[in-house]
């Protein structure tokens, strides 16, 4: 998700290494001192403006969250939405850096959860490769999950949900659960994405995944 | 599907023991020659008024094909559209008998492919045992199929569709194609059910899977 030319978010981003950590690989494998804790850590994979990451962590403070997204222009709305509240979100950690090299801010087993929402579905075939839920992502989310761990996944889009039920089967992995209209019967722990809310206004179906890893 | 009491089906149906076989338990294991060829086998469990089978009977006649539907005046609009064409359809049987017993008409490795369409979603959670893609079902096709045997279903229900996508998952089976609307990008292949159509006209999603053993 890209948005209009923010001059001022860089200014605001390095003004907050407490919230958008500046180094994170300095942190691989010392989450839980960060935290100073040993909770749970649940990441999300293009955390966008943020809305679903805040609304977990201010939802579950028990959980320890980090939202990975690589444009400043973006990743600035969720920054603001913590300086927002009046104590912070002090289990939140926003890293603005590109998903793809998670392997460098994460030792195996140090994440419990991926949340993937709204990823680019890349229609196109010869993108396919370039899909979150392609094979070569799903090796990647496998190096820092547990065994068993999970990967939660929203998409409004159908051809990309109808690959990545096939793509997480041929993989080897467990479909835990499947919605087709998560807003048909919306579960009360759901915390809406920015395009979750606008698509759902439209009437158009949400569909959600739970799969786990097999090995 | 039942359809209203037709006293004259049974009849027709015994008139015709050359379409509808009466005693299936003597062909086990011997339908290749039955069908006097070697060529595969597709069966579907619940064939209703046969709109299905007899056309993919009609489009593929290098199959061989067995629809199986317990109830005579369902069973019996089949059989008439067989009788309808001027050389019958040569490479399709039909069997009134209970889906849940083809372990008494086929044996291991005589069926290559199994079709489910629309059938009962059974909704309450106490009938989660009645759906033809409850594990116990799962389990009794693995007894006709071969190693990497396919199971092929459609359905218009929501509900069945999500239970089935995680049943086939857990029961260790791969989703090989999934469709969320197969009308959007309807495949020239696809033959409609009389549900199918009735559904397609009011603009509900059709769901299809392809499922795969994987032992």
């Amino acid at each position: 998700m890209r948005a209009r030319y923010k001059p001022w978010a860089a200014e605001l981003i390095e003004a907050h290494p407490e919230i958008v950590i500046p180094e994170p690989q300095k942190l691989k494998g010392k989450w839980k001192e960060e935290f100073g804790n040993s909770n749970p850590l649940h990441i999300e994979a293009g955390s966008g403006k943020g809305r679903f990451i805040t609304g977990m962590a201010m939802a579950n403070p028990k959980i320890n969250y980090i939202g990975i997204e690589l444009f400043d222009s973006v990743i600035v709305t969720a920054l603001q939405t913590v300086l927002e509240q009046e104590e912070g979100i002090p289990n939140l950690r926003l890293l603005r850096v590109n998903a793809q090299e998670m392997e460098s801010f994460f030792e195996k087993n140090e994440v419990d959860r991926l949340y993937l929402n709204f990823s680019d579905p890349w229609p196109k075939t010869r993108h396919a490769k370039r899909r979150l839920t392609h094979e070569s992502f799903l090796k990647l989310y496998e190096t820092v999950l547990p065994k068993n761990g999970e990967i939660h996944f929203k998409t409004d889009n159908r051809g990309l949900f109808e690959y990545s039920l096939t793509s997480i089967s041929e993989y080897g992995m467990l479909l835990k659960d499947v919605s087709l209209d998560l807003h048909a019967n919306e579960p009360e722990w759901n915390i809406m994405t920015e395009y979750e809310e606008k698509f759902m206004k439209k009437g158009q179906p949400i569909y959600r995944m739970e799969a786990q890893y097999n090995s």
